[in-house]
């Protein structure tokens, strides 16, 4: 009850948003000599009995991460195996086994469920990775539960990225936000771009590579790359500074960004689901093939674009 | 298009239910020199780098398989980790980590998350297990996808069982189904059974104590004794013979039975959510504590009481 007598509404997941609900439930989280890195990063890193592995975890549901309606069941499957794929990628590692638990309708086509899981298994097999293992139950929503695990000799973290490193890329920036905005208002083309949202293709030989030449900081850009960079960002304590001139903007997104008025710059800096890898790395470092140089890390906090604050929608927030 | 020029309606999930659409969907599936045990198991088995880890999947949907009227956020956390943890334990192994996705409609009171993942790090904390990463996301039904990792040096399969083994079991069986069906009728007791179906107690030292011991076949009993023996059975392509007198029946799953005219062995031999273990072993073998001979494997197929066919609801198909 408040000071007036009146019931105090209860704080719900959607006044604190998805961010800080992941904070306060991690809060009470302990450690164990098993848990090298814990819940905040793309992947978890976890101690066997003779060595290490990376995991991670993410939900999809009909509506809100796939539309049954834009996209092919066997393409679903393939964006389902990717965006888990690349969490595993941003840590420098590959996967090796991936599960999939199938929440489904009484009603859901049994041909739909298996070119799902041959779409799924196509993606995986691009790194050598195999389903082994879910689990299937009666809902409502179609949602997709799966969790990824693999090999990181070396996992490479959001948090140590130094003041003066620089930043870079790899992997298509603005190509599945175009794709997105195009579906969203109708449309079926340009194809590259819808082609992008449907199915990503995540640089998944570059993680590994920035790993292997010492990245200091690494993540996947599923939520958009200043988002994404942001939690480098905070998880570092560093400021980033992004030169616009520095991306290459898919003609693609250019095409979209005219039929819609829109600066085909926001696809790339705020566009999500391509999947791409954004990582630092020492100045001193030679950058391995596919990535290119955008940005530099300095002291202080936050991310910007030619020295300001980028003015544009920042991300994605699944509460808000 | 049929014979007469009828479209022929699509099979759905619902017309081949659950099992089958898992062997559907697992056909497709390749295999790895990563994969020691893939799909069909309590668990797959996974090779890294310089181990092997096992790891297993479930999903948990508000109104199916918890109740938030009958159990509170964190009997709810501690069962979500508890059947999972089964899963491990049925491998002989010991989880270390968990990873969990929470798909949660906006309204959800943020304490119900803190509480929810408090029980679950509770029940983790009695094999020193930890949650180490998850998801989150909007939906309309609430859904917990749950993963759980750990070690096992010596993985007991289904399709081990061999004629002339014996079949043992540990920990309770009938409690928590006994304690669902009084819930469901409305009863609030008695106690033990209503507790062990909100917050079952799986038999943590049980499953490497047979791993150790030799057991030649071992899974879980989450959907009931019959049903899930009948898998061991199927798997290793054998028959099994259970001596109803060889069970102890607790006592309030007698005072249930009793209230509800119920054989109270049904409970014992269909009732599902103890996360209690059955395994076969050699009849050479000396049980370990806390397992007790209830039958005998012999060739053939099926499982039977006493010698006959049990005449009840042989478990939980989530699409019938």
């Amino acid at each position: 009850m408040g000071e007036n007598g009146r019931v105090e509404p209860e704080e719900t997941v959607a006044d604190i948003g998805e961010f800080a609900l992941i904070d306060r439930v991690s809060a009470g989280v302990g450690s164990s000599r098993f848990v090298l890195i814990g819940p905040g990063d793309d992947a978890a890193h976890i101690a066997t009995k003779d060595g290490t592995f990376v995991v991670s975890t993410d939900l999809l549901v009909d509506g809100r991460h796939f539309r049954r309606d834009w996209s092919t069941a066997q393409e679903i499957g393939r964006k389902a195996a990717a965006c888990n794929l690349s969490d595993i990628n941003a840590m420098g590692g590959v996967a090796t086994a991936l599960t999939v638990g199938l929440a489904t309708p009484a009603g859901l086509p049994v041909s739909w469920a298996v070119d799902f899981s041959r779409g799924f298994e196509e993606e995986c097999a691009l790194v050598g990775a195999h389903l082994v293992g879910g689990d299937v139950t009666a809902s409502d929503t179609l949602m997709l539960a799966v969790t990824a695990m693999g090999d990181a000799p070396r996992p490479v973290r959001r948090d140590g990225a130094l003041p003066g490193d620089v930043v870079a890329v790899a992997g298509q920036l603005g190509l599945a936000g175009a794709g997105y905005a195009a579906l969203s208002r109708g449309f079926r083309s340009p194809r590259l771009a819808v082609e992008a949202h449907r199915v990503p293709r995540p640089p998944y030989a570059a993680g590994p590579q920035a790993a292997g030449a010492g990245a200091t900081a690494m993540t996947d850009v599923s939520d958009g790359l200043l988002a994404d960079l942001g939690h480098i960002a905070v998880a570092s304590g560093v400021a980033v500074d992004l030169r616009s001139e520095a991306f290459e903007v898919h003609e693609a997104v250019e095409t979209v960004g005219g039929a819609l008025g829109v600066d085909p710059l926001r696809f790339v800096l705020t566009g999500g689901d391509d999947y791409a890898l954004v990582a630092t790395f020492s100045s001193q470092s030679v950058l391995p093939d596919g990535w290119t140089r955008v940005g530099n890390v300095s002291e202080g906090s936050g991310v910007t674009v030619d020295g300001v604050v980028y003015d544009g929608e920042a991300g994605h927030e699944h509460f808000r």
